[in-house]
């Protein structure tokens, strides 16, 4: 790839109509591929003066942005979004607050790239380690939220690397407001404005050639519903970091204080009901079933929440319906869960091993030996001991910010933050050393 | 996935032929899945002793395994294979040897599984770690060296994960007789024989079903000529950990040490021609060209080497042939090397930029502020500085051991040791907290 001076893709991302779209998003590649190789040498400095400049851009414009929002939510209704999408779609005033507080967070976070780890003399004279380093150029797809947009922007940037963003038709109008407003930022600083280039057409032929252009971009991050990163997944030629459901379970075993067992269940699904670190399935061992779970049942009942059990549940809870096999392999997302009594810890992993995905798994229990078996057992993302599912999030981890939690094994696993967005290269540090 | 009792597929390993492959491959992957559980618990003791005893059982076998190589190399001859290949081929007794070595380095080596990094206390009282855990099931996809079908097993073994290994049909018999101490040795130490298998079938549509069981597989990592891993990352449905080609650069800066630049430049090329972390191409400043390019040519004349160069090498070595634009593009593996004069650091990176393959690059120069700028600025696996590209090697790294090298960006770049044969999940312990 010679380096060939070509700028006409950023230019084509404001036109109003874009006909050749493998040309188009093929200009958008080139010019990411080029501003990554400029962000890899920008120090950290600069990069948090755009994202405070793009801070500044977005207080000047919030009435920009609000009708431009306002003109999406006009569309939206007018095609017939449901509520829950025109919920997500919809900013005002404390969204954009928040967007902008967002900012200044990710400004204020440390800057992984350059760190160097584990430097270390070796027999032949050289040292060795690991340097991090960004992963060039990172594609993200997206639904309604344009709040999205600014969040993958700064994280991206922060971590050194270039972004083309596709976020949904719904939230046009809203993404090109925010998107001039990451544009100015960037310039304000002397950074490339392709660091961060948002697709100008709502064409879903666009997505097709984005996850399909390894020469120009590194890693492709879907963020939606799981039909769309189901969809991706299949058809990417690139990388994915991807999130598929949350079945999140936690068991109770016999030794678990009862108290602590009982605020975490409870916590666990009532905190909020449409999240994926959400427990959907709460697994009672046998000897605790008896006392506790009729004191489960009446919190439940006190949220609202429906219980669907097995039949050693209903022996004990007779006003609970059935669960039948879907329900153990069921993102309810809702205010349900299904509730099965098991024989120990052993059978407990074993329902998990078949039903989780792998997500968040917890259990509460006051033995050592059974708290570190679950520990190194468990195969899911987030594993824990006395402890609610709803922390498995970036936030709450420490990572300051998250682009998303990985449920792939690969590369990053669980909440991704900025090291998830980096790599580590070998860096050898000699004085003429050769290779005997 | 119900845990269902199936031994077919590890039964069907040891028959002469299989005329479902689907059914014989999927048999396979239901078994390492089940072998993958139970390895995740096994500790170091029992996978070392696998290791030791596999160890012995080579030990004791050496004849079979020379017997069925030589009926291998019979084979070769009469299919008329090429010395190259008939040489990588086969074994002798020093080669059975360095089997048997390697094995009990492995067992020697960090068990890499359970290993909790940065683990922290967060406000809400919980505490935040990673734990190392391994990835799973591992396909390995190699040609004609039967050796490495020790290597692939002893590193997924010791890394806790279950193996898929996949041999040339060239060496077929050696594949076969090495699986048999492999299988001999996991018995002995009381693990699962899934653990290790080893596919019994040379149909090529073995491989196509392989890379696209994800309900299986958690990862492929093909090992072989670039058409083989082109076509398997092309075709995988399935991560893949791939190692493509070393166009591997070397830039002479006008503050390079002289002796040091001539040490490094003549051992990058001439410690081993076949070898991925082989310079293939020479950079030099142009204020050092005219000194140093005739000791250069000098020395690579005692090794025989063809050089090819640019206008400007060649006003200096009129002998020198012309390198063309292709030159530049070529993993030569071979007694030639391209040699392009430049003007300073940026030219040269500028080059590396366009040309190099990532893998391994290097600068040579006494300049502390251009040394830091080489390492900040250079996007491949291995970035070195005053050293010989060729020391791009897991055992040179302190790796211990080596499943390749990847050119990948994603969770593995460079040298692949046990690390890199295992994930990291969070782990939150706490004492009944729940989320606010």
């Amino acid at each position: 790839m010679t380096a060939q001076v070509q700028r006409d893709g950023a230019a084509a991302a404001g036109a109003a109509e874009i006909r050749d779209i493998d040309a188009y998003m093929t200009g958008l590649g080139e010019v990411a591929r080029r501003a990554a190789a400029s962000l890899r040498r920008t120090p950290t400095g600069p990069k948090n003066a755009a994202l405070l400049a793009m801070a500044e851009r977005l207080e000047a414009s919030r009435e920009e942005i609000l009708s431009a929002n306002a003109r999406d939510l006009a569309r939206g209704r007018e095609t017939g979004l449901d509520d829950a999408l025109l919920d997500r779609l919809a900013l005002d005033d404390q969204r954009v607050d928040g967007m902008i507080e967002g900012l200044r967070q990710v400004a204020s976070l440390p800057d992984p790239v350059g760190e160097i780890d584990g430097l270390r003399a070796r027999p032949s004279g050289i040292q060795v380690g690991q340097m991090r380093v960004p992963l060039g150029v990172i594609g993200i797809i997206y639904e309604s939220r344009p709040n999205v947009t600014l969040e993958a922007a700064s994280l991206c940037l922060k971590s050194g690397n270039a972004a083309i963003l596709r976020g949904g038709s719904e939230a046009r109008d809203s993404n090109a407001a925010i998107a001039t407003c990451i544009r100015e930022g960037l310039t304000a600083a002397g950074l490339p404005e392709g660091a961060v280039q948002v697709v100008a057409t709502t064409d879903r032929a666009a997505v097709g050639r984005l996850i399909a252009m390894p020469e120009f971009v590194d890693v492709i991050i879907p963020r939606g519903g799981k039909s769309l990163i189901e969809r991706i997944s299949r058809e990417a030629r690139v990388p994915v970091i991807k999130h598929l459901d949350g079945i999140c379970h936690v068991y109770l075993d016999a030794t678990a204080d009862p108290d602590k067992a009982l605020a975490i269940a409870v916590n666990a699904k009532t905190h909020r009901y449409g999240t994926c670190n959400t427990m959907e399935t709460l697994l009672v061992d046998a000897p605790l079933a008896a006392s506790l779970l009729p004191k489960l049942a009446a919190a439940y009942a006190e949220h609202g929440v429906e219980l669907r059990g097995c039949e050693r549940t209903r022996a004990i809870l007779p006003q609970v319906s059935v669960a039948v096999e879907e329900d153990w392999q069921t993102e309810y997302l809702a205010p349900v869960l299904a509730i099965r009594v098991v024989d120990g810890i052993d059978a407990a992993m074993a329902h998990i091993e078949c039903y989780s995905s792998h997500h968040t798994d917890a259990i509460v229990t006051e033995s050592w030996s059974l708290a570190r078996r679950f520990l190194a057992e468990v195969d899911s993302s987030s594993v824990m001991i006395n402890a609610s599912t709803r922390f498995a999030d970036g936030f709450e981890y420490g990572l300051g910010a998250e682009i998303g939690i990985s449920t792939d094994k690969l590369h990053a696993r669980g909440p991704v933050g900025l090291e998830g967005l980096t790599t580590r290269k070998y860096v050898v540090l000699g004085d003429g050393q050769v290779r005997q």
